[in-house]
């Protein structure tokens, strides 16, 4: 049976809404829960029934979000730490955390290590689209500053987990640019342009738009433009809303209208919502490793323990490395 | 009386709607209006009245979007090229154009010239935001890989447009990052962000999400990251409408919502649009150009020449330099 650590603990809101998302993911799918925490606190927040599927392994400390992640290997008896060595000594198939990412993201990396021929594991996030699809976009936020090569690397892991985990059989891979010619890019998207281009599934330049018409599959950039990215496209949604908001309370017709609208409203924020997705994979590490939100509810645990077990039980890693093989040849 | 150049078939829509925009302004504020194109076939666009308010200046070629914006200097007879000797020649104050941005650009750094310590100039775009102040951003795509000095300098551009031109007293001026801490960045943000941290106005790193909750007046970034932006927040926007849309039609009781709340919709549509800003000023050339949406209709070409009347009017040129040459002391 699949395997999965979690961090009972490192979430924003404690370890309720995790345990929460665990004991739902139970209800649905079969697989044993290894929780990472102080077993004391964490058991009676879980019904009897449920106990069978658990194991407790005990960590006391919690590396909060002001923490530096440099400390983190430092920090032994941490939630993060000890759910990472678990991966580590293959004594789970996966983990999911929605601690401190930047910890998670260098344990991973150190502890777990990289896949043969990756440079830099890089995180990759589901997009909602208007074609009701989702998009991932990597990297955004484990690596800042890129060269062309990982640039390439990303595309390359990208693609594998349209095709192994999103069940995409003819991904398009786009590389985020100021324009989709050929000739737009800067320096680095200019050289990784030619790298990605080796790739069938490469559609070329995309636009920044395209994350959000379902153009495309997979949009690579860097980890900076990429968090970003995620925080632009939060701030508009979140400025929409408002303005909505504060133009209703203006009219009594329209807050009427607000009330027919209000499953409409419902329906939109759940599909923007990252609820529905999960986490955040950690591609390129040699385990699979879902790095959750850190204000994450049940859902969003569930969902990403779902897609953990969808990693666990896919060849993702073993098809990344043999592309990555290819192109080292 | 201001003189202003009008490049009056750039436009995707050729010159209807640019002439248009020309008359409402010219219902509203006092300028003469200097038409760059046909005068043959732009005259019968034109009411006898406003005539008195308008001169002619002969120009066949349009540069079309698909040119190389390195031809337009040869282009010596297309609306643009005339359009700019107009304002190099001292014969008007400034020059609006919906025609192709990346020649525009490039013939009024070629011929009009840069201000003092200006190394490149930047196209600022004016987005709105939940505040329903809007917030300048630069650079929006005439730099695609930039260093840190010429961050430096976007940022003191973007301040003296705030104050002279919004009217602004105290701007606030932030600096694109992937978070608000100062370790936060890549290599050239964290340059510039030691170059920045010498103006007042710096409020330190900022993230996406604030160009839209109005709790900065300027965004600084360079143009490959401004342009990306640009797309992204319009793409996150057209796929909420979209889902909304789909939504709404699948139930009467939401349809019937969406009526009584369509003057909601119609505000934040207005409010969301770049016809209530105008256009685009290119700051850091001698002189007042600005860049217009080639899809513009005729209300975006009015607040452009509202704009270029009150750029003309004001001292921010010789704000940007006083303040530039302060820092190259």
């Amino acid at each position: 049976m699949i395997r999965i650590a979690i961090d009972a603990m490192g979430g924003d809101f404690g370890a309720e809404p995790i345990i929460s998302g665990v004991i739902e993911a139970l209800k649905e799918a079969e697989f044993k829960a290894v929780l990472v925490g102080d077993s004391n606190a964490i058991k009676p927040l879980i019904p009897q029934p449920y106990l069978k599927n658990i194991e407790f392994i005990e960590a006391t400390e919690v590396i909060s979000m002001s923490d530096g992640a440099t400390d983190a290997l430092k920090r032994k008896d941490s939630t993060i730490y000890k759910a990472v060595e678990l991966l580590k000594d293959k004594n789970v198939d996966a983990v999911v955390s929605a601690g401190h990412s930047g910890a998670t993201m260098s344990l991973a990396t150190l502890r777990v290590g990289r896949l043969k021929n990756v440079s830099r594991p890089a995180i990759a996030t589901l997009m909602p689209n208007s074609k009701e699809t989702a998009t991932l976009v990597l990297d955004v936020g484990a690596n800042v500053d890129c060269r062309s090569e990982h640039l390439f690397q990303f595309a390359i892991m990208g693609e594998a987990y349209a095709k192994e985990i999103l069940g995409r059989k003819e991904p398009k891979v786009g590389l985020l640019s100021n324009g989709e010619e050929e000739s737009k890019g800067n320096e680095v998207s200019k050289e990784a342009f030619k790298l990605v281009s080796r790739l069938d599934s490469f559609v070329g330049n995309a636009e920044g738009n395209q994350i959000f018409d379902g153009s495309i599959d997979v949009m690579v950039c860097d980890g900076f433009m990429g968090n970003i990215l995620l925080k632009t496209s939060e701030g508009v949604a979140d400025a929409i809303g408002k303005i909505i908001k504060k133009q209703v309370k203006k009219s009594p017709l329209a807050m009427a209208g607000s009330v027919l609208m209000r499953k409409v409203f419902k329906t939109l924020k759940k599909q923007v919502s990252y609820d529905e997705y999960g986490g955040a994979p950690l591609l390129g590490v040699n385990g699979c490793v879902i790095i959750s939100h850190g204000k994450s509810n049940s859902k969003a645990i569930k969902n990403a323990i779902f897609q953990a077990i969808k990693f666990a039980n896919s060849n993702i890693n073993k098809v990344i490395e043999e592309e990555l093989s290819h192109f080292a040849r």
